[in-house]
């Protein structure tokens, strides 16, 4: 372990935390996972062992770890409380997911408690403002090029759900998400919410309203729409737009960032160089080729691979400067050469 | 330093072998740049000191060099042969930026060499294979989703490049990426080349046949075709059409992969979960909290805005059952909480 | 005039009166247009003398007039009820621009009288009916493509409007659409109607709610929104999505109609065959011609085209036993061959 | 019959000559099909009772018929040119189906006689010139949004085609339609043809090459690319891509034209405005209604129709100024109003 690395806790290894830990051992730098816990020993026991982590029984012993300096808290919203009042007594930085707390008393009571510390050790999990089309409408946005924002439309679709998601639960697990987005994208408070209850999909269990249409009002009059409907059958669906004086932007129509604008024209923004197009290939090629080059091996394009075409650009060289085609030779490959 | 973090040495820090180390520096995980090498001494230095690695001035030392597992070749390509040539003496793991080497014979000379070796050191760097969409229209062909394929149209655009881009370095350092598109696609090798001459852009130097429309013509008689145009002063990029028996899929439209089939549809698969949709952010949310919080607070939404979504949802819940709206009551912000 | 063509009065010459003549008189075949009438007598002269019609200066004399069929009404909406009423005495058939009355009680005696004559008389201008995306949707909801539709969300976007549109006047002119698209779509009448107003643009005057959200509920229990908005200043933007049980339907972006299905796929339909694709062209090709040839000449590509197009098309013949490129040979072409 | 009508001849009822009868008498105003001729007599006679035209059994005398005034030409390309020639001879202008004839030099010496006419009589049937994406892409082009045009590329495939469309008829009968599509973009002439050969599928007959690769050069030197693909078992598929110095642009992706500019985007233009919009749906709308009116009732929304929009837009006004939903109160609907 790096002396530099941060030593980790995780609390809760249900599917947001084992999603988080696997991240953690496999694609952040900069950290190690040192402590687990989970209501279910057996499971942290597993996870343990198979990251070189060791458990700690007791989650509020968990933060308090010596080999702890921050923690990752995935753990039932009821607990939140009082394990992030924890991280708060012992100075360690905590990632919450959602929610905060499961009621506003407590979660200002935080709040107000984080304040008087004089700085912030509490970031929550509302993880689509690190996504690049959020980010970029945002960007968008306070760069003006949409003109004051007017109104917001979010669809946030689900293919399927658990049968616990009733109507209350798709407002605090589903909806939660459209509030931040809201308060992200327009940089204000929500002042009121209006739901509006229409003809349910016959596969929604009695009494839960879904879809469901909900209606923000922010502190400055602006209108946010969210359509809540979590059992589709179809796919993952999470759009927004954003209708400002001078154009709107739409995300999430898995076909990027789509402006329409004062210039009478639809589209987005071409892919302005091979960073933005392929920096994500590029990690991705590293880290494998690290993590092949470490048992001595490679995992991609081999020495054929480049030989072939080295061969090929040659002959196309040759092309230039005749009228019609080149043929390739290759010698023969090797076996060993895959 | 982790115990079995890899140690690698990045010769040349050009434009590749900087965006490389800035990778291997901030974004992979276990690996450690320990040795850098540079033409320019002075620019070794510079970063040596900003990444905490050593300089070693000689490239064939700094592959030799007892705290380097592995090799990041990014020097200019004529000094290719010998520094590949060093890395199997070495029995080190390299990656090698295009081209392997500068001519075919050196090219297959160490593909010989390696192959004798009976392990794979040799990783080229043709990162198009780690990009998503070209993953998935390699996984389309290969599950025989468009059937056999029968034509590939490439298109190869950039917005500008230098002077020295003439016609044969357009061939060497631009429609190789497509020699290996062609080869990774279509699993065959690559037997005859014609390049066809239109009319130049008025921006391309004297003698410059910038666009360019290069054919390939497979081993099994399958033709690509790749228009490369390096001047066109648009945007970056970069599509590859397949056309197949039984449908055609289309990449790089900055739409996602497009598929056409026989039942009669164009369209593209819809993101079927979180994780598809917003694994990337989640990454990104958990690097900037771990870098943040080794510095003892946060990157990220915060307490405050963890209450607010607690209150509006708890508004959202009552709102259930009200048929108009309800207000959001919100506490007074602290001045800590931002 | 033909003696089976239908000899038609319009009635009202501002923008509507106006377009609709102008299609009348260019491309719609069994009409004839023998009676015109506006409130400016001018106008109505000025339009009679070039289409070769007559003024009658009493809108119910014109339609009484016994050289007219039917009625076009295109007159302001506070007339529209003695109008109509004087076509069902008349017992002629009459196309009614929207509102078909300007209050719910005439509208309704219309209806009456109308139901005791027996035949439908009586045609309201809801075009979009007959827009191929609207037809599209709605037969994709009848033929069940998306089950049971549960929302629809619609937006009516204008670049800019007259100042006389207020938030009034939005609801009867422009609302007034989607009140027609959410019945025609959904097969079923509307039980309730709620205003939400946001924060208004800037060029809105002082009173005006521009935009607005505009909430449906269907007698089925159904819920539309409708945000209405008449000075964007971008374009005209109108778009509808119907979010059913098994899947979603979008038209108005631009893009066709556009369908997320429970096979996880979203996008459209490929257009089958010429038809589809080209009909369109093909009436615009042969009414031009037909413009033309009455004239004695020509309105599209000549003798040469088809000529070049031989010769080119012989070399290609050749080309297909060639290896390489046949030169085509044209003759000169003759001064009067354009 | 108006005397103003233009009395057509249309020679030939197979495929293309039945639409376009249909067309004529269902569609284009200001005409009438006085005669009709086909080959098969039988065919000629059904389709001349249907539409009320004659049947003259030589097509030379049908040209020739005093109450011809002009002449469509859609028989066998074989017999074009004796039949352009009388046409040429009798001073009546044709529209003729391409080819304009089967070999350059007949084709050449009308385009002679023609210019000694001194007037253009002949129009050839090269239809895409009408649509409304070619005419799009060719303003863009004219008006200089591309700069100077440096490459197109062409794609054409159908879904099917019957067993005797070999390599030599795919030339001729598909291949032609880029020819002039080609020379219509750039405005000028073909230069020479290369066509490059590769797999073909499965389906195709032996010794067809379907797809093709054909390469016109243009006289300037532009480079022309056209995939031929017949047999493609998906749909129809025409498109077209230009690619010039200062942005390329695209249609055919059944998302129409998209332009990518040196502003470094990507996209459309936004409708303008309603009748770019929805132009074509109130000609279809007048079509039908003057159709049904003729027959003394209405094709489309009725009184009942205009009433509840009366109705529910009251509703929406009293919603103006309401907080909350403002039922909307429906008489019965009366059963002779459907």
């Amino acid at each position: 372990m790096k002396l530099t690395d941060l030593r980790v806790a995780v609390l809760g290894l249900g599917l947001m935390g084992s999603f988080h830990t696997e991240l953690l051992t496999s694609r952040i730098r900069g950290v190690q996972v040192t402590v687990v816990n989970d209501f279910v020993q057996a499971k942290a026991e597993e996870v343990a062992a198979r990251i070189g982590a060791r458990v700690v029984a007791d989650p509020i012993e968990a933060i308090k770890d010596p080999e702890v300096d921050a923690v990752l808290l995935a753990t039932p919203g009821n607990t939140h409380a009082e394990q992030v009042n924890a991280c708060l007594d012992a100075g360690k930085p905590v990632l919450c997911e959602k929610p905060l707390t499961t009621d506003v008393d407590s979660a200002y009571a935080i709040v107000a408690k984080e304040a008087a510390l004089g700085k912030q050790l509490i970031q929550v999990g509302f993880m689509r403002r690190f996504d690049a089309e959020y980010a970029a409408l945002r960007e968008l946005i306070v760069d003006g090029g949409l003109g004051n924002p007017l109104m917001v439309h979010c669809t946030h679709r689900n293919p399927a759900v658990p049968p616990h998601f009733n109507s209350e639960f798709m407002i605090r697990d589903s909806v939660v998400h459209e509030v931040d987005v809201a308060r992200f994208l327009l940089g204000e408070e929500i002042a009121s919410v209006q739901v509006i209850k229409g003809v349910a999909t016959s596969t929604a269990p009695e009494g839960t309203n879904d879809p469901m249409l909900v209606i923000f009002e922010m502190t400055s009059g602006r209108i946010v729409t969210d359509e809540i409907y979590v059992r589709t059958g179809v796919a993952y669906e999470v759009r927004t737009e954003v209708v400002g004086e001078s154009g709107s932007a739409l995300i999430g129509l898995d076909q990027n960032l789509q402006v329409k604008s004062t210039d009478g024209r639809w589209g987005g923004r071409i892919t302005p160089g091979f960073v933005e197009r392929f920096g994500q290939a590029y990690a991705v090629e590293l880290q494998r080729w690290v993590d092949a080059a470490g048992q001595g091996t490679i995992d991609g394009p081999g020495a054929w691979d480049g030989y072939a075409a080295v061969a090929v650009c040659e002959a196309g060289v040759q092309a230039l400067t005749v009228d019609g085609k080149v043929e390739v030779q290759l010698q023969t490959r090797p076996e060993a050469a895959r």
